[in-house]
């Protein structure tokens, strides 16, 4: 039996990851988001969405150029850094000893001790009320070699991953592999 | 040290979701989703990732109404049937055994039996490329009595959750508490 929760965003799985650009000064900024997620294959594109009263909005804006920064599953903390204080009033970089890289590929910085980034330009910008979304194609995936399988290929149980419940506010990891896709759902076909 | 993966999709975690929508004829279809997530708090706005081939994208554009069903972690087969066969080709309802209810709100169907339902008025329609984004405004939650709380809210470590991983193609459950968000990152506030 259903009952009704009202109209909320309570979505799971939720992404926890880190947003990064540059502002006109060159310094880079950072902002946890959790509103987000790829959106289309070709090009491959991610979007992020940002309320136009963060210091981040408007660094994208201008700067046309973003990176998403995947954590590994003990970096949960400095995730959470990065959504507890303004760009504007302090140096989250410094505070969480992580490095701002500048990306060769677009106007934005990444943090180098995360162990999966997207480059993104910025391609298209969406107003959907309190949320501006913005629309990244990935220029390039930049993965440490720690999370990677033998071939080269992500292999999630060594990154682990962070994800976001909305309801609860708390960060959870991964869990059990559940089963190859494209595969477990053919019992049902006859 | 970082390598390059390429322009890539890779991004975790991502959801492993299913999209209901109504035919003309009032028949119920689904579909897989896993380019998608929560994209705006005010209105509270959800969006989800179609080709134009799948039959899902023209059902919501003719019914400009969607729900997104999210499958409790013992569900992630029957979340798989939806996406190794078409709508036009077989009735995924009746091969996992799952009930289509008529939402109240908007007009299409939500999984009976499915714990979490987010029932959606389509909004904005974004041409990505490959994809189309639906944006949908987010009318209602229904949720099953036992993924709740004693207070009522969803407790995430009764539903557990499905993710999708998209370079190794598996899906995942949840995994441990790492933290309360808000919170865990104050160790690095001086």
């Amino acid at each position: 039996m259903k009952t009704s929760l009202g109209a909320k965003t309570l979505a799971s799985p939720t992404p926890a990851w880190v947003v990064c650009a540059y502002d006109q000064a060159g310094k880079a900024n950072g902002a946890t988001i959790a509103w987000g997620g790829i959106c289309c294959s070709t090009p491959p594109s991610l979007a992020i969405s940002l309320r136009a009263a963060t210091h981040t909005h408007g660094l994208i804006l201008a700067a046309r150029a973003f990176t998403v920064n995947v954590p590994s599953q003990d970096q949960a903390a400095a995730v959470d850094l990065f959504g507890l204080i303004s760009g504007r009033d302090g140096d989250k970089f410094a505070a969480a000893s992580l490095t701002a890289v500048k990306s060769e590929l677009v106007n934005a910085p990444y943090i180098g001790e995360f162990p999966l980034v997207f480059e993104c330009a910025l391609t298209q910008v969406v107003e959907l009320g309190l949320h501006t979304q913005f629309v990244g194609e990935i220029k390039d995936v930049k993965a440490d070699l720690e999370i990677l399988d033998p071939d080269g290929k992500i292999d999630l149980e060594k990154m682990g991953t962070v994800m976001f419940a909305p309801g609860s506010r708390q960060y959870y990891g991964l869990g059990p592999a559940l089963g190859p896709a494209f595969s477990i759902g053919k019992k049902y076909v006859k």
